[in-house]
């Protein structure tokens, strides 16, 4: 089962540093876990996954559930066995990817009816249904099936999906009991909770209360970075994120930039999944320590150097960006790995620097100086070709 | 310069061990040259072609000439500096490549007017041109410009292109010699001859010994494996291969499948190139030591053996058909670098296991070992979803 050491805390922010014990070995908090849609983080070989560091990776169990299948997962010896990934693995419950869609879903009190993206088959995904398939691929953390809106909703619609998800919680829980008790499995998964509530503090503060009440070892907030403004997500963090006890990881489900880490960093948070990262390295776009960079623009067509002179990466050491923006702009296969390796390497190396800051007491200064270099907007048109 | 060094002969066939020396390494002969037709072989980072073992790479000049333009490939240092690769470079010279698009291109005997593949810009490529940007783009091994035709062809047509690349292969020369005393390289690039003719016996012979008077350090044979009987690509090499000085390196253009190469192994051929292992492999078709293989078909998607038993490449000890099957099933990126990494790693050990064979006097017992375990037919029906 999963369990949470606190390592340091930061004196001047609400910034800690944390090991969590998992059954796939210990991962040092803050940590940001590289997404894995389909049992891949797209381009990465496993290889290079450990190579980069990783110790923690999120796949989505919507999409595992509607190809391979469950069951052939399972077969095939569970998620671990399956991608040949012997670090700590998260599974999501479906209820954000479900939220994606909404032309093809139905919810109610009951559960989510839906329509699959890529055939059109029709599916009933329930609380329980979706505790016991993450359950059975066997994962280290899963989640809750939670109610997951956009923003701005009504406080009627927020009020709603708050009770939906509580009460979820609750159904996930029973399953999850029943499951270990049925169950052999030597390392079950740990099953995380989740509290919804938008942007409304109040509302926030009792879905958050209800969920510790159900007792679980990790507590996730749902529902941000959905479309609300990023003070009002830092509000969320900062009038709830406290309540949550110390023993607790927190994760902060689909967030975000490099900024918006370091910002939940600040206020408490200790775990990180999003696919922007990825995303925007297929599509020609990395970051530096400088900011972000469109690697393809045809500015670099003839620059020398590497994507980032200040990165120890195997793709900054080798590669020019004359290099591979030639190979994104002729279409090659090898420009979206490339892109992507150089962009998670930096991601990681830079929420290790973040831990390594707080453990050394200069996480503010860290903060300061990162703030000072590193810019969201692009050093180059994006239409430059 | 390019010198070659033979090793060993096999006692009963044609088939020969031998060392290339060339500015960028030594490279065992015989030799699978994987095509980076865009200064990429598809979907390999030079980290894995030098895990894989490879000691040579082809470029192609057409592509190269067109994106991103041989003077930026100049700017940025040459070919190895820009692709990062320290082994050694071949570059054709853009003859089969402008076969290739014969509804784009005009031939006279002053050179090839043809239409970019991809803007419609016209250009105008002759021996002369074809020699000086290869020259300047800096490989290891240039090719001489060469006119090659589909075949089968009528004798006239094939005269005409026989006499045509002899022409062409002199001014390529003329030019060569020119930009030797001219440039003040510490390592030239050298260039190789090539011979057409066809099926023709005859008319194969006169060309080879034109080029052989010319004087090239190497000789390649172009204008096979292009719609002809397999029977009469081997009569070609039988009747001409032994004319060809034994210091020199022969170079078999574009061939092959497996059982091809050793057929020409048989027969006295140096040196091979094809996209055929690449080119199936991002389709979902792979070579094992038992045949030919389609991972990509479902009757594949839950078998948790690897693509090949008794292969001790990185891929096939970390990943099963059931997930590489997966990953080509949902479109994920990784799936046509694992198959290309795994199909590279088999055509690598399979022509290194032939040299050693040579070098031991087993080839014989070797090739009917092989020819009896190896089958190009596919084991699993490529419409088997």
């Amino acid at each position: 089962m999963i369990t949470f050491e606190l390592v340091a805390m930061d004196s001047k922010t609400s910034a800690r540093a944390g090991i969590l014990h998992t059954p796939h070995g210990d991962i040092p908090t803050p940590v940001f876990m590289p997404v894995g849609t389909q049992a891949t983080v797209k381009t990465l070989p496993v290889w290079e996954l450990k190579e980069l560091g990783a110790r923690i990776i999120l796949n989505n169990i919507y999409h595992l559930y509607l190809r391979p299948g469950i069951e052939k997962i399972v077969k095939l010896g569970g998620l671990h066995s399956f991608q040949s990934w012997d670090g700590a693995i998260l599974t999501d419950s479906g209820g954000f990817q479900l939220f994606s869609l909404p032309d093809l879903r139905k919810v109610n009190d009951e559960g989510v009816l839906f329509q699959s993206h890529f055939d059109g088959s029709y599916h009933f995904i329930t609380p329980e249904k979706a505790t016991e398939i993450q359950f059975a691929a066997g994962a280290d953390i899963i989640m809750a099936f939670d109610d997951c809106i956009s923003l701005p909703a009504s406080i009627d619609k927020l009020e709603e999906a708050v009770d939906r998800t509580i009460s979820w919680a609750k159904r996930c829980k029973e399953k999850y009991i029943q499951l270990i008790e049925e169950s052999n499995v030597a390392n079950p998964p740990s099953l995380f909770g989740i509290y919804q509530g938008g942007t409304d503090i109040d509302l926030r503060k009792k879905a958050l209360e209800k969920i510790l009440d159900i007792d679980f070892p990790g507590i996730a907030i749902g529902g941000l970075s959905v479309g609300e403004a990023k003070d009002d997500m830092l509000s969320v963090l900062e009038e709830t994120v406290p309540i949550i006890p110390e023993d607790k990881p927190r994760y902060l489900m689909g967030v975000g930039k490099p900024t918006d880490i370091m910002d939940a960093v600040t206020r408490g948070i200790d775990m990180f999944d999003c696919v922007l990262p990825t995303r925007n390295a297929r599509n020609g776009s990395v970051y530096t320590w400088k900011g972000k960079l469109i690697v393809k623009a045809g500015a670099h067509a003839t620059d020398e150097t590497p994507i980032d002179p200040d990165c120890s990466c195997k793709v900054c050491k080798r590669y020019s960006k004359a290099y591979i923006r030639h190979l994104f702009n002729v279409g090659e296969l090898l420009a979206p790995h490339l892109a992507t390796y150089h962009t998670i390497y930096f991601y990681l190396d830079f929420i290790r620097k973040m831990r390594e800051a707080i453990i050394d007491g200069n996480f503010s200064k860290f903060c300061e100086r990162f703030r000072s270099e590193f810019s969201e907007k692009p050093d180059t048109p994006s239409d430059a070709r």
